[in-house]
Order: C-alpha cells, then sequence, then structure tokens
C-alpha cells in the first residue's frame, strides 16, 4: 500500500500556463484518487506532435492552465472506491482512447471510440467533472483523460492497463499512441492483405508504424512519401522497399500521377500520416480503381476540410480514417507488448531523443527538427 | 438463323443530333457485328437521367451525334467472330458495365469495374475504335456501350448477358440499371447487416432499389428522405419505415442534426441517390460515430466536388461509392432475374409510365416530373 494512500501527493510537473508560452517546470499538487479513478505514478512518457499543438494554442478545445502529455507509462499507486481492474504497484500504458467495456461503442465490436469519458475528457476534467491538479493555489485542466506530463496523474479506470511486469517501460510508452495508433491502422483499420501495394505519406512515429504494420501483414510493395530526404534511410530501415521525395518529382507531375504509374493503376492500400488535407486528398486519388482503400491517420488543423470528386469513390475508391490504430486499449495492448518482448515488432528503434521532465520544453525542439522520430522524457 | 446476319440493318433509332435539342426518330443503317460484337434488336428500354444528363450537354464527354439508351433488354439477331456468349435468339439484358472476366479488374474478385471495354466505350465507339451506326451519310457516337434507342444496336460480347426466356423483356429491361444499382448498393456494396438502420437520400428508381434491397438485407429503420412529400406514398410502399422531406424541418434544423436525433447518434447506412454534392456530405455526416458507412451512387455534375471534415472520417465513418451496385453483369443479373421470377424482388412497381419509340422525348418530359420514377419505352 502506498504510504500516500488518501492524501494529496506533492511532486513536479511540467504546467502548460497559457497557449503559445514554453510549459513551466512546477510543484504542484495530485489530489486523491475518486470513485472509479487510479493515481499513477508516471515513469516515462513520449512527446507527441497532438501534446505540441495543443501547446501552440492551435486547438480551439485547448483548456489552460493543463498538464499536457499522453504517451504515458508508469507504476499505479493507488486505486478509488470500485476499482478492481488494476492495483497498486501494477505497470500500466495510459490511453487516451478509454475502454469502458459497457457503453454502445464498446459493445458494438465495430469501433474502438469508447463513449464512457469522452464528453468530459474532451473538456479536460474527470468524469465528475472537477479536476485533481493544483498549482499555487489554481486548478489545472486535465489533457487527453492521461496528462503524463507529472511525476503523479489520475485517470479514470477506463483509460489505463496493465502490462507484464518484465516489459521496460521506458519503451512501451510508445504503445500509448504513435506506435499503435500507427501499427493499428495498418492491421486492424485497414487489415492489408498479403501482397497488397502500399503508400504511406509523411514518415514520422506513426508512419513508421504503418510500415511495420503492412510489413507484419506481409504487404508487397510498400512506398514511403515524405518530403525529406532524411527520411529515406528510416522508411527502409522498418521495411519500406522504395521512398519517393513528392517535394522532387519532375515539374508538373503530381505524386497522384507518379504513384498511379509506377503502381501500374494505384495502391492498394495508402494512409495519411501528415495532417495534411491536401496530403490527405493525395492519398486517396492515389488508390487504385475498383478496390483502393485510404486511410486517414493524420490530424487535421480545426476547420480545415478534405475534398475529391465524387468519381473518385463511385469508381471504387473507400475514404476512411482511424484513430489509435483501431485498437481496443485495456484489451488488446498487453497482446502487442507481448508481441514486442518476443521480438515480432520494433519499439527501440523509434525513439531516437531522450529528455527528463526538467527539460520538457528541449524535447519540443527535438520534435520540430525533422530527425526526431520519437523523444522520450524520464519523469524521474 | 437471321434473315439480316452479313448485312446492314436498317430500322429506326431516336438520333441525339446535338446537345440541348429533342430527340430525333430517324432511319439509321446498323452495321452487322464485327469479331467479338452482337447485334440486339431492342425491345424494351427503360429512360434514365443519365441518358437526361449527356442529352442535356452537362456532360463534357458527351458526343454528338450519336444513339443514347443503356437500360434495354432485346433478342440477339446475330454474333460476330468468336462470340460463343450468346446466340441468335438469346433473350438478352445489355451491360453499360461490361464483364470480361480476364482483365485485372474482372479477376481481383473485388470490383465489378471491368477495364475490357472502358476506353472505347467512354469514347463512343467499339472496342476496335469504329462505329456501327450511320444516319444520312453521318456516322453516329455509340453510348455508354449500349445504345438502345435504337431498334438494332451492336455490343460488345462482354456488354450483355442472356437470360430466362419467360422473364418478361419489358420488366427486365430495368435490371440494366436503375434497380440493380440500388439493390446492388445496399446488398452487395454496402452489405446492410440485419437490424442496421438505414437512410437513404432521394427517392427515384434507385433510392426504392436501394430501399428493396434493405429491406432483403433485412434492415431494421429504413428512413427515405426527399424533398418532395409525393415520394412518402412511394417510399413506404416499397418498405420505407419512415419519410423525412428535408425541406420542412423546423428552421435552423439541419437534416443531419435531425437524423442523428431521431436514431440517437446517427446511421448504420447512409445512400446518396440524388447526384447533389451538398446532400452526399450530409449523407455521410449522418452517419453514426465509430461505425456508419455511407455509400455515393448519385452521379454529380462534371467539376463537383465533396467535402467534409476529416474529423468525420477519423471518428468511424467510412465513405465509399457504387457503381451498377457493385453487380457483375453476366454473372449475376442472370440470378437476379430468378428473384424477380419468385417474386422476390419488385420490378413491376417501378414502372410508372410507358411510351414508344416515336414518342421516346414526351418520355423525358415524365421523367422531369415528381411522379415518375420509370418510363420504359416499347421499341418494336
Amino acid at each position: 500500500m502506498s504510504q500516500h494512500e488518501g492524501k494529496t501527493i506533492t511532486c513536479k510537473a511540467a504546467v502548460a500556463w497559457e497557449a503559445g508560452k514554453p510549459l513551466v517546470i512546477e510543484t504542484v499538487e495530485v489530489a486523491p484518487p475518486q470513485k472509479g479513478e487510479v493515481r499513477v505514478q508516471i515513469k516515462y512518457t513520449g512527446l507527441c506532435h497532438t501534446d505540441a499543438y495543443t501547446l501552440s494554442g492551435s486547438d480551439p478545445e485547448g483548456a489552460f492552465p493543463a498538464i499536457l502529455g499522453h504517451e504515458g507509462s508508469g507504476v499505479v499507486e493507488s486505486v478509488g472506491e470500485g476499482v478492481d481492474s488494476v492495483k497498486a504497484g501494477d505497470h500500466v500504458i495510459l490511453l487516451y482512447t478509454a475502454e469502458c467495456r459497457e457503453c454502445k461503442f464498446c459493445k458494438s465490436g465495430k469501433t474502438n471510440l469508447c463513449g464512457a469519458v469522452r464528453a468530459t475528457q474532451g473538456k479536460g476534467v474527470m468524469p465528475d467533472g472537477t479536476k485533481r491538479f493544483t498549482c499555487k493555489g489554481k486548478e489545472l485542466f486535465h489533457f487527453m483523460g492521461t496528462s503524463t506530463f507529472s511525476q503523479y496523474t489520475v485517470v479514470s479506470q477506463y483509460s489505463l492497463v496493465a502490462i507484464e511486469r518484465k516489459a521496460p517501460l521506458d519503451k512501451c510508452c510508445l504503445l500509448g499512441c504513435g506506435v499503435t495508433t500507427g501499427f493499428g491502422a495498418a492491421t486492424k483499420t485497414a487489415k492489408i492483405e498479403q501482397g497488397s501495394n502500399v503508400a504511406v505519406f509523411g514518415i514520422g512515429c506513426v508512419g513508421l508504424g504503418v510500415i511495420e504494420g503492412a510489413l507484419f501483414n506481409k504487404a508487397g510493395r510498400v512506398i514511403a512519401v515524405d518530403i525529406n530526404d532524411g527520411k529515406e534511410t528510416w522508411a527502409k530501415k522498418f521495411g519500406a522497399t522504395e521512398f519517393v521525395n513528392s517535394a522532387k518529382l519532375p515539374e508538373g507531375k503530381s505524386i497522384v500521377d507518379h504513384l498511379i504509374e509506377i503502381t501500374d493503376g494505384g495502391l492498394d492500400y495508402t494512409f495519411d500520416c501528415t495532417g495534411n488535407v491536401n496530403v490527405m486528398r493525395a492519398a486517396l486519388e492515389s488508390c487504385h480503381k475498383g478496390w483502393g482503400v485510404s486511410t486517414i491517420i493524420g490530424v487535421a488543423a480545426a476547420g480545415q476540410e478534405i475534398s475529391t470528386r465524387p468519381f473518385q469513390l463511385v469508381t471504387g475508391r473507400k475514404w476512411q480514417g482511424s484513430a489509435f490504430g483501431g485498437v481496443k486499449g485495456r484489451s488488446e495492448l498487453p497482446g502487442m507488448v507481448d508481441k514486442y518482448l518476443k521480438g515480432e515488432f520494433k519499439l527501440d528503434e523509434y525513439i531516437t531523443h531522450s529528455t527528463t521532465l526538467d527539460k520538457l520544453n528541449e524535447g519540443f525542439d527535438y520534435m520540430h527538427q525533422g530527425e526526431c522520430i520519437r523523444c522520450v522524457a524520464d519523469m524521474s
């Protein structure tokens, strides 16, 4: 039993006081978990573009002051009333896509988008409408139901999953977002078939996850597309068979024309991992007539829209999206951890940079450089 | 054996001399079928909006002068060299979506869009690049590989299918386009599941076909949406459980909001049968988060685009299209004829008007009136 059980914990956290400003390392108070909640000591957290997007102020739903972060791993410190899915001492991955197993969505068998904590999560509060973080007398908003940029956080019991104790937390935190999102989009949402031709637009952590998923499903050609030549080495390290720099095509040739030409009609599966709506359109239109499926993974800026000629769909292309790779976190992440431990897929190789809680802002600087795939912060 | 075999046939046809002008009933010469071709005596033809669209001049690919029409039934008069799939005397339905069974598309098992005659069909010529129709010394273009507005036509052996002799040709012509397009979109493209909630936008022949298909697949609620109150009776006759006039909602309430409200979150399957890109968007956005699938069937005017926020797809909706209901004409229409003969689905009920070749222009007038579902012309 934790020495702090039932008491407020004082610890360090990176606080986002306002949009567009760097994070500030502060001493914060973290209230004990209430009914159905769990307090977790965060050990490691990845830094993701979604954190940077909200911090920039571009996210219209971003509420400040807040504790950001959503790609975390840690150890359960204590649990609130009625929680029996995890216990103090469990090693866990936090889940920004919750799984309650009881709502209409969870029971549909058709989606991983749980409805249980969605509304309050979007508002930056716990399911009962209140907050657990205080700093200098001010309450801080939660973020994505996880708030991993703190040494301790409180989450819904539906927003975390226990994993094997022997799994390294400094690697497995990546299963909380980027890698699972890409890998799942390829294997679960698109269900790539053996021998299929695939194109992946945007070679960051998510794009590499898609490439890994495509290889896992025994795809044929896997064409990586980016505007940064430096991504060619990365893409091929993860198993891409080809790389195309879409910014360096001959004058007047579009990436769509180029891909259709080199694949004799287009791709069986394409993926947008950029969040750019023009790239999303190119990804759809690069699909083969009759059966090509394009999956949007990237998150577009507020208010932006995708468009195409309906003829693209009437002639057999499908347009879909994927959130957290279509993966149900509590049910499926333990199996992904197993696969990782058995060497069936990579995790370590995504981590190019490391930092600490005190230097979290430097982590964001790394992220904005092309050569960073993932930066993981040690929160101890 | 036909008395005309190997010789040119002189007969009557409705000629579209130029865009935007009425059809003119003319005497035309129809050359004998060449290698891989079949000459058919057209008995009946439906009139479809696609014919009207091309005749109006809005179709940038429309080539004049031409013989339009694509929803036809008839009897094989003679066959060219190498044709063994049909023989003189066979009762047939013409197919604007060909099926060669040998191309990449036909062999994929994933689409009904055959590639064999696509390029030449789009140009209004036979696969060898020439034409078979002449009128007053001028060659006439073919249309959609079928040109059913003539007492005799010549088509590729891949563009027709023999059906049972006891099947009434005056009804079965509708399987060449509208009914199959709607019924197939519901049963083959969307594969509606038992108990699903469905919305159908646009209650013409195709929309009624979707309703029939939804019922055939044992859908739960089937909501018909149109801006013409007169369509309520039609929709319910075909099995719709509800009708919504989207032009008569309370001030400020969109059809999307209304449908999401009355279905507790949205539809499992929606279908656009209007060709209006704004309706296509509404159909997508009326889908249930997590799993709703929207199928575009209507053909939009040239240059028009569909758009939405990518968030709609990332949160689990899928956007797809359907051409000829995903049905492979040569392989699957005989089975549909069987279903019709067994009373498993309606055909007769779609026919609200009839006309003759001499009065084909009147048929178009009927079509532009709201109360016409399908007008069938007797070509004798």
